[in-house]
This record gives C-alpha cells, sequence and structure tokens, in this order.
C-alpha cells in the first residue's frame, strides 16, 4: 500500500491537511484510531481566527461555515462588577467566527468522502518508520504497512507520533485549575464572548449557536464534577459574573459537562527526517485564548504549501523551514495562552502583591488603547509568517 | 515651634513638595536627618518623565535642567545580539530627560534656601503624632516639638513616618537579582539608552552627562562587591551588550560602585489623619522601569495640589482623595516596574519554558507597534490623575 503523505489522526488538523493536498493533486490516507462518530462528537474549541476561516474557505469547507458560523467583532473582559468591550475589529481590521470543532469536523469528513478521499476510522497506528518512511497500522483485524513519502503526525497530545522523534524538546507548564465547562440549552445571555475575573474565579461566557451557550467556570485541576449540581454551577456562574447594573444570566438544561486541565506544552523540533508533527502532537495551549484549534490550522497551512512546493518544484526550502516557521507562531501563542490566563484566573498561590499587580494589569489592558490592541491582535491571530 | 506644613525628609519628594508649597503661599519646614552634603551626594536615579520635568520647571527648578539636561526621544531594547529602538516620541507625543536625582537635590536646596526656606539638615525625627499633629525632631542637641496642620511623611523607606500609619497594610515582592551599578569618567557608547537581555543576565546603559556612563549590571542579590574587579565589570559589559555587527563598549574609570537590592513594595493607605505619606516613605518599585523618583514627584505633586485647595477653600475633598489618587498611579506603575523587570532578566529560577516565553515576548515588545507602544507610553509616564 502506498500514498505521497501518511496522514497519522484524523481531526482537524489530519483532515484538513488531506483536503488542502488534495486541492493541490497530492494523494494522503488519514488513519484514524476512533470511529466516525466520536471524532465527529467530542467537544473542543469553538472561536476561528479570520485566517483560519479563510483557510477553510481555501479547502472548500467554508460553505456551511459561512452560513451557520456567527461572525464576532468584539468580546468583553469583566471584572470589579462592570464589563470593558474590546473592540477588536476596530483595532484591528480582522473578525473572529464562532463555529464549533464538531461541526469543521464533519465537513471536512464529509468533503473527503465525497471527493473519493481515503480516509480509516478505526485504524491504530502501531508504528512510524520517519526515514523509510512508513506507517504500520490495524485495522479491521489486519496489519498492513503504508509506504509514503512524508508522514503527518496530526495524532494530538497522546498520539504515537511525537514519540517517534528521536531526542526531542518538550517545554511544560501546569497550572493550578482547571475549566468545569458545560453546554445548555438556553439562548446566550451576551451577544459576545464574556472573560469574566473575580475573587471567585474566572468564567467564561461562550456559545455555540444562538440557541446553545457553552461556559465555563474556574476549577481545582482535581475538581470532583459530582460536586456540580446543576444548581450549584448556575449560582456559581451568575456570581462570577455578577455586575453593578444587574445583568442577569439565563439558565437552562445542562446537556453535557467536562472538567478540562490547563497545561502549556511545546516539542522541538516538530520534525524528524520526513515525519512533520501539527497541532496538538506538537504544542498544547490553555483554552483561554482559543488559540489550540487555529495553531493545528496554521501547522497544516504551512505543512501543504511546503509540501506542494516540494512536489511542484523539488525543492525541499520550506520543508526544512517548516519547524522554525511554525515554532514562531507557536511560542507567540504559547505566550498569549499563558497571559490571558494569568491575567484573568485567580491564582490560589498568589499572594497580596500579585493580587493587585493583576487588578491593576487588567485595569490597565481596558483604558490603554495600546495594551487592548495587543490582546485584539492576538486574539484575531497574527498574520500567518 | 509653629508652620503649616511639618515635612519629614529631605530628599527630592519632601524638598520639591516644600518648593510646591511655598509658590502657593502654604509654609512648611523640612526635617532632614542626614546633612546637606549627604543628600547633594547619595546616587539614584536619572530619568525624568515629561510629568516630573513639568512640575519641577513650575516649582521654577527648572532653569538648570533645562540648560544641562538630556532630552531623549527613544530607548533600544537589546537581546539576541541585536538591537531594537523603542520610538518613545513617535509613539507618545512625550520626551524623558536624563538628569540625576543629585543635580535635582542640589537645585531645590539652592531654592529653597534662596527663597528663606526653613530645611533643618540634621535633624532626627523622634516621634509623629498624626492627630494632634505635631512632629518631635532633636536637632543641634535641643529636642524641639513642630506643631502643624499637617505633617508629609517624604523620609523614604527606612524612614519614621510609615511606622506612624497604625495598621498599615503592605505589599512586597523581592527579586532573586540585583544591580551592580557604575558610574565611569567616560563618554556614553550609545545616545539613548540600551536595555539588554541575555543568558549572561540584564545590563543597562544610561548616562549622566556626555561625559559621564552610568551601567548596571544583573547579579546576585546577595553579590560581593570585592569579587568584581574593574577588569571582571567591564568585560561582563562588553558580553551582555555585545551584537552581531561589532558594536564596541568604551571603558574609562569607574569612579563609584554599589550594589542595589530590587524590591517590589507598597503600603496601604498612603494616609493616616493628617499624616501623609508621599514617595518611597510608601512605595518601591525596582528601578528597571525608572519610575521611582517620578512616582515620588507625583505624589507631592497631588499632595501640594490637595493641601492648596485645602488653605484657599477649606474643601478636604483632594486631602481626602489623595491615597486613592496616588495609588491607582502607584500600582500601574508598580506593574509596569515588574513587567519591565521580568521581561528584561534572566531569572536564576525559571524553568526552559519561561526562558521561551520571555525570549518570544521580547521579539513581540520588538514587533508588534500595540506592544511596543504600552512600554513607550508607561516609560514616559501616564497622565497624572
Amino acid at each position: 500500500m502506498r500514498t505521497q503523505v501518511a496522514i497519522v489522526g484524523g481531526g482537524p488538523a489530519g483532515l484538513l491537511l488531506s483536503q488542502l493536498l488534495h486541492r493541490r493533486g497530492i494523494a494522503s490516507v488519514v488513519l484514524e484510531s476512533r470511529d466516525r462518530r466520536y471524532v465527529e462528537q467530542r467537544q473542543r474549541a469553538g472561536m476561528l481566527e479570520q485566517g483560519t476561516t479563510d483557510v477553510l474557505r481555501e479547502s472548500g469547507a467554508g460553505e456551511r461555515l459561512d452560513r451557520e458560523g456567527l461572525v464576532h467583532h468584539g468580546l468583553e473582559l469583566r471584572f470589579g462588577g462592570a464589563g470593558h468591550r474590546i473592540p477588536l475589529t476596530e483595532m484591528t481590521g480582522r473578525t473572529v467566527t464562532v463555529y464549533a470543532q464538531t461541526e469543521i469536523v464533519k465537513d471536512l469528513v464529509a468533503l473527503r468522502l465525497a471527493d473519493g478521499g481515503d480516509v480509516r476510522f478505526e485504524a491504530e497506528v502501531l508504528e512510524i518508520d520517519a526515514s523509510a518512511p512508513s506507517v504500520t497500522f490495524r485495522h479491521e483485524g489486519r496489519v498492513e504497512t503504508l509506504d509514503c513519502d512524508y508522514v503527518a503526525g496530526c495524532d494530538g497530545f497522546h498520539g504515537v507520533s511525537r514519540p517517534a522523534v528521536p531526542g526531542i524538546r518538550t517545554f511544560a507548564r501546569d497550572y493550578p485549575f482547571a475549566w468545569l465547562g458545560i453546554l445548555a440549552d438556553v439562548p446566550p445571555s451576551t451577544d459576545e464572548l464574556i472573560y469574566a475575573h473575580s475573587d471567585r474565579g474566572f468564567a467564561l461566557h461562550s456559545l455555540r449557536s444562538p440557541k446553545v451557550s457553552r461556559l465555563y467556570l474556574q476549577v481545582a485541576p482535581d475538581e470532583d464534577l459530582g460536586a456540580w449540581s446543576d444548581a450549584r454551577i448556575w449560582d456559581e456562574l451568575a456570581a462570577r459574573f455578577a455586575t453593578g447594573d444587574g445583568w442577569r444570566l439565563r439558565e437552562g438544561p445542562i446537556t453535557d459537562r467536562a472538567v478540562t486541565p490547563m497545561r502549556s506544552f511545546v516539542a522541538e523540533p516538530m520534525r524528524h527526517d520526513r515525519l512533520f508533527l501539527a497541532g496538538d502532537a506538537a504544542h498544547i495551549v490553555p483554552p483561554t485564548g482559543a488559540k489550540g484549534l487555529n495553531l493545528a490550522v496554521s501547522d497544516v497551512t504551512v505543512l501543504a504549501r511546503a509540501l506542494a512546493e516540494r512536489y511542484e518544484t523539488g525543492s525541499e526550502r520550506l520543508l526544512d523551514d517548516y519547524s522554525a516557521t511554525c515554532l514562531r507562531r507557536v511560542w507567540r501563542a504559547e505566550h498569549f495562552s499563558y497571559w490571558m490566563t494569568t491575567l484573568l484566573h485567580a491564582d490560589p498561590e498568589a499572594d497580596e502583591f500579585a493580587r493587585r499587580l493583576q487588578r491593576s494589569h487588567l485595569e490597565y489592558v481596558t483604558s490603554s488603547e495600546a495594551a487592548a490592541t495587543t490582546l485584539a491582535e492576538n486574539y484575531v491571530g497574527l498574520p500567518l509568517a
């Protein structure tokens, strides 16, 4: 069995890469360990940079996104009982779009299959040989080997691709908190996202659609979900979003709940021989800056361009630059995500001096045009290198 | 013995306050524990915000400042072997001025004495009664009591004023490094200040005059000055300022050297009854942002206005606001000074993740107009509230 690019992992990174390569006439096979339903249902991010929506449209996956995606022009920082709008579009000329990862995955799977793409679900990768190169996997009870020119490791943080890079260097940071996230069948109480800081902890009001709210609460890293009744969740959300002018949070049936740990992680380099890592396989950000999915999309965009140059001209220049090109953007996003996280969460380990600095920092970000613009330009996404 | 305002401390804060009050027809007595020569010689800060030079001019102490002060329009951040200019004036419309604290003190002492001001050197304050109010002090062997309407505590971090505020709350942070500062009789190797970051540690090239350089090296908090020969100091400075294009540091005779610890400190509130704290008596910043002297000047400017309103109209409104008004600016400066310090120093306790974040942060500050503007607007000084 042979293809040009073997893609390990059928999440948004792997599927989009396969689609981008297909549009450039490059063949690939996607190997995904889970079944299709699982991949299409797992709740993840939902805030897309303009550069991300541009790439999705270019790939042919923009139709439903353009119909159902909710374009946002600003966000709110709320603290001390008052809201402060950051006018993203006014400050940067760019927008962000709310459109869930689950929907992107559905769109990309449908598109790949409609185009005759080879996407194999429940295909467990056993070994990656970055030099041959080849990928050995088990599918429908048989062990097979996929020979290829290049391997793309898009199989996430717990995947097999990163361990296939010998001597890879890793950088990590865990945070003393996690997010308890819920989906609720209730129209959002806000048109734009609200990032709220209070002494009780961070809370985020996001949305999935005009009828579905997505809300998050800062909790302990080892938080017991069982201790959170629906009533307790709504009460705590209401307390953290409370304002002096009586703003009200709409409540509704909670349809999904989960605790997500917060971690920063980077692996370097993102290439070994013919194996290229992309997305969560190479880096994790805490979700505060909404950068995880967007970074995965920029990685595979850079990789698709580099592979296209290689197949069209024979030049490996962009492939040789791949890791360094991606890592500049990755570290920028890592810094921004760390910055947003520490700006907005209540750090249980912080002393009073640190808490006062944080408050002064929040006041500065919401009163200085320049400081607000640093938040805005990172949030909407800096240009692709 | 009686006056309107008893001023404890004859550094720049106390002397300027006395002068500002004098211009508004308000009498004061300045009590300084050290002798005149000591006060006029102690090496301290030398970078003045435009707001600071404006106030000094208003007070009548601007003549030599305007003649000898060196107006700067930018500064350089240097890391990774390359310099990056922050165009302060282009970004903010404002300038900063190099003029040493020693010179400001000389100008203010001369001005106060020429105007018949009562400045008592070697006057040791023994007790402050914030309610009477009065100040008891020893001068020329006699213990005297100075009755007054108000007391201004301008006697620095180790003074007696802060302990006279019962139940005062303090916030502090020590840093795992200090500055070894030198004065050298050699023309500066640069027209504008250079803030240099390297793995070897932070270094700052500043200046006192066209013939005198002021240079600093990050060292350990408990650094032994005896271990630093002149040659070692120059070698280490040269290594930290080294660039890819062969920039050279001029060397010359070192005339002064000292190790300064780095500390952040804030005391709240800045008032108790008729006692008002100003400058280092209430707050300390690490010197990286050049904010200490400027904060002292803004404190006494706010206090002089409030006292003038009180004497002119009887209203205590501005006096009642004094602590809160000053503290907003203080916390902004504390945050900025902390930010500049952590951006530029090599933290011996940082892990590799933190070092990479720092590098990404430096690259961001020197490549984003918005981020550079946040540095610039804080450095030149935000407007007085």
